[in-house]
């Protein structure tokens, strides 16, 4: 919030905020925009390889901040619980390959597991690929997400579940990701911030629109909702967090948008309300 | 879990799951088709008025469960919230005149109002109206809604914010609604609802559908989803609640239907999954 106003030096976009172009497209896009930092989804990179988008993003010299996502580890059978685990092992070396520090993992739920065994899962899950994450390098990043994906998306719904797994665990290894999406309404956010310490490996921002007119595409740019977002960001950086300001803005309205424009409204957005 | 198959004695059905019957109509087809209990939304009661609308409740023996539903105290203005109080106010009274024992409360939020600040005008307001309701022998059940309308509907979203306003007023006639929609996500809801004991007023039944179309009219009947609902029900009644088992469905799909047939639906969904 000190910065001048034409520092982005902290700005960082999902692949995922302009889905409608390649990761070339966004290497090229964000870099003329004067954006330093890329959270890659794994759908960008999957066109052209990881070794290849390791590449583009080496000679463009962006700052990889994350890959997006690992996780969906809930399973009612053990051999795709198994296999989803060997999935988590290729999304840590291509987070490797490609330079992210982080593995962002949204945890996983399915309706016929119930949400003490979706828990459990997760957990053993965990458990169960850090040492592959220590090997690599990657840190791995817990993201509660909200309680409107119980059902199929992640049974870790507050930051509070988050914390636990990552204290349970005690590895350098774990931590969490807190997006203000999933957690602006948890009375207990700003205490688990602080709890969560330098165990923040990222924070994404993006707003709560009213109304909301879809579950899981109608999300706002910083500005448009009604979201603490510059508080809990300031609670973040309270706690330790010197990181990204990540905006991951899952719009069908923006999608729609010339994406030239949409990087401009992004970078907008982020320096009055992020 | 343990009455004979034909045993309805404890289903109660919100006029709301049936919309598109007026109150005349769900009078009638509730009680032809045996069910007792009947949550009175005042939507249906304006129509009629109340005191035609209690005359027609009592005439047919219908057990009048609880009244939706007060609440929507939140607004930036002192002017609002005062009218917000009034029109509690008069809900009270409507209920004394129906025979409703319960008014259920939507405590409200609003985009404008940061949320620590909308707990605090809730609870102020549960506060001063808490006194006319003991006159008028009508007890007030604050129900928390799901963390994904705490824009613009409650910002009470966990039975543990609920159940630290029922401590706090520390009054018989304040306590709680358990909905399995709103709740059934929450790490802590059985010892929440061990916690809330006696000040369980009101118990209300639906599903979570994956995926969810709509984020207010998209409820499922009990097993159409995948939330424990028979849990649940065990846990609450473990507290101590011997009330009705309320049936409060807001579909587009189900109120689509022919209501009659409907009518059906819920009692067998009912018999089998609630």
């Amino acid at each position: 919030m000190t910065e001048p106003l034409n520092d982005f030096s902290r700005l960082c976009v999902h692949t995922m905020t302009t889905k409608p172009w390649t990761l070339e497209q966004a290497v090229d896009g964000y870099t003329r925009a004067g954006i330093p930092g890329i959270t890659v989804w794994r759908e960008h990179v999957a066109p052209l390889g990881a070794k290849k988008a390791a590449k583009l993003l080496r000679d463009a010299e962006m700052k990889v901040v994350s890959l997006c996502r690992g996780g969906f580890f809930v399973a009612s059978g053990a051999q795709a619980r198994e296999q989803a685990k060997g999935e988590n092992r290729r999304a840590i070396e291509e987070a490797a390959e490609l330079g992210a520090p982080v593995l962002v993992l949204v945890c996983g739920a399915a309706p016929e597991v119930d949400l003490p065994r979706a828990r459990q899962q997760i957990f053993d899950a965990i458990h169960a690929i850090e040492p592959d994450a220590k090997a690599a390098g990657v840190r791995l990043a817990i993201e509660p997400l909200h309680p409107m994906y119980a059902d199929s998306r992640s049974a870790i719904n507050t930051l509070e579940q988050a914390n636990n797994i990552v204290f349970a665990l005690n590895s350098p290894m774990v931590g969490v990701a807190v997006d203000v999406y999933h957690c602006w309404w948890d009375p207990f956010l700003r205490s688990e911030i602080s709890r969560a310490g330098k165990s923040i490996f990222a924070f994404h921002v993006c707003d709560w629109r009213t109304p909301t007119r879809d579950l899981l595409n109608d999300r706002g740019m910083p500005g448009d909702g009604c979201i603490n977002i510059r508080e809990i960001r300031g609670w973040v950086e309270q706690a330790g967090f010197k990181g990204f300001v990540e905006v991951e803005v899952f719009s069908d309205q923006y999608w729609g948008w010339d994406q030239e424009k949409l990087v401009e409204r992004i970078k907008r957005a982020w320096k009055q309300h992020a």
